[in-house]
């Protein structure tokens, strides 16, 4: 079990190494000795768990957005915009989630870059037709194709503030961003209870962080851990 | 001016084929010597144009969107929603323009990426600060938070439609898109008279070649060539 537990860790320790190098690197620049540098673990250590750049890369890519969730709400469109606005708040802090944004938006052969949107469209999907099932919506919304506009606007207007601001404005430019769309699919009542602000972000994560640390604080809180 | 006019076309052919060469290679990975090979040019002629690989970059990014442009609109926000739908359609069929939004989107040390978001951003600022003088947009707008929401959701848009589908669903993305951020902008009356439909930067796109092919018809077309 002891050895589970550290196996985990080092997993983990590569994984953030890797994030940092794929986030200040690139996926093509970065090397898989830079990576053991960074992490500190011996070449079998790090083999044991990933076979190639390649490999290393899904990794961080699989490993974003896990443990730090947003709290259910009654409203599944405040639910999809803070999930949006916490992702936007944890690319300012998270290095796994700034590479994990990177590796998504690098166009390098031999990485499929289309994981990470396919995936965010269904958990998207997901929680706007939950939000439909509840009335939330205006009558003509077609979930599939609002979920699909959401992500793509939104990897680029992260992008886009990376590029002029380093992550500086994004909290600004997301909530601008849910101000233009979810007038055109939000019953006028439900938008009018929405908070949108661009200081969401940070509390939504401040209350994620909470009550992750009161889960890792009960005794079988190492179990917990994502193995995925 | 025969020699003018050479030189000209010395210098398109090579951004044609940088072009070529950034979109499958990437930045980091293309090397000058590929895009001589590609171009078919003396190492003498590029480097009479291009002193660096950086300096390919920048004439790549600086070339697009300057001879197809959309006709002018009585509708600001048409013009608008016509420009961007106009790129989409070029996305898919000029090497330049997409070699353009790889650069644009590659997260490279040493390559400012800020250019496009903010030379689009200004663009589209200007088109909605018109729409906004003609009474076309709803009185809360902002015409440079909207434009920066445009651009950034577009970029974004443009890259999810690349990753998942090599842009061939690019025309109905960017149509879906318009209609989730037009109607919290624009006046009822106007937006009820636009086309967001995903034939019509195929349409504008024809109809500004036909424009452009009338201008090179006159014998001083030579003249209007691009030299920036």
């Amino acid at each position: 079990m002891a050895e589970q537990v550290r196996a985990i860790r080092t997993r983990q320790t590569i994984l953030m190494s890797a994030a940092k190098v794929f986030e200040s690197r690139g996926y093509q620049a970065a090397t898989i000795s830079e990576i053991l540098t960074a992490a500190g673990v011996t070449k079998g250590a790090l083999y044991f768990h990933f076979q190639s750049k390649d490999e290393l890369a899904q990794g961080v890519l699989s490993e974003q957005d896990q443990r730090i969730v947003v709290p259910e709400r009654a409203s599944k469109i405040q639910e999809m915009a803070d999930t949006v606005l916490l992702h936007a708040h944890r690319l300012q802090v998270d290095p796994l989630v700034r590479a994990g944004v990177r590796l998504s938006m690098d166009q390098q052969p031999g990485l499929d870059r289309s994981g990470p949107f396919l995936r965010w469209g269904e958990i998207s999907t997901e929680m706007i037709t939950k939000a439909q099932a509840q009335g939330e919506l205006l009558p003509h919304v077609v979930p599939a194709e609002t979920a699909d506009v959401i992500v793509g606007a939104f990897a680029g207007i992260q992008s886009m503030s990376q590029a002029v601001s380093d992550y500086a404005d994004l909290p600004g430019r997301v909530s601008a961003l849910l101000r233009h769309l979810l007038p055109s699919v939000t019953m006028p009542a439900v938008l009018a209870s929405l908070d949108l602000s661009d200081t969401r972000g940070a509390d939504v994560y401040a209350e994620a962080v909470k009550i992750l640390e009161a889960q890792d604080a009960e005794p079988d809180a190492g179990i917990k851990t994502p193995t995925a």
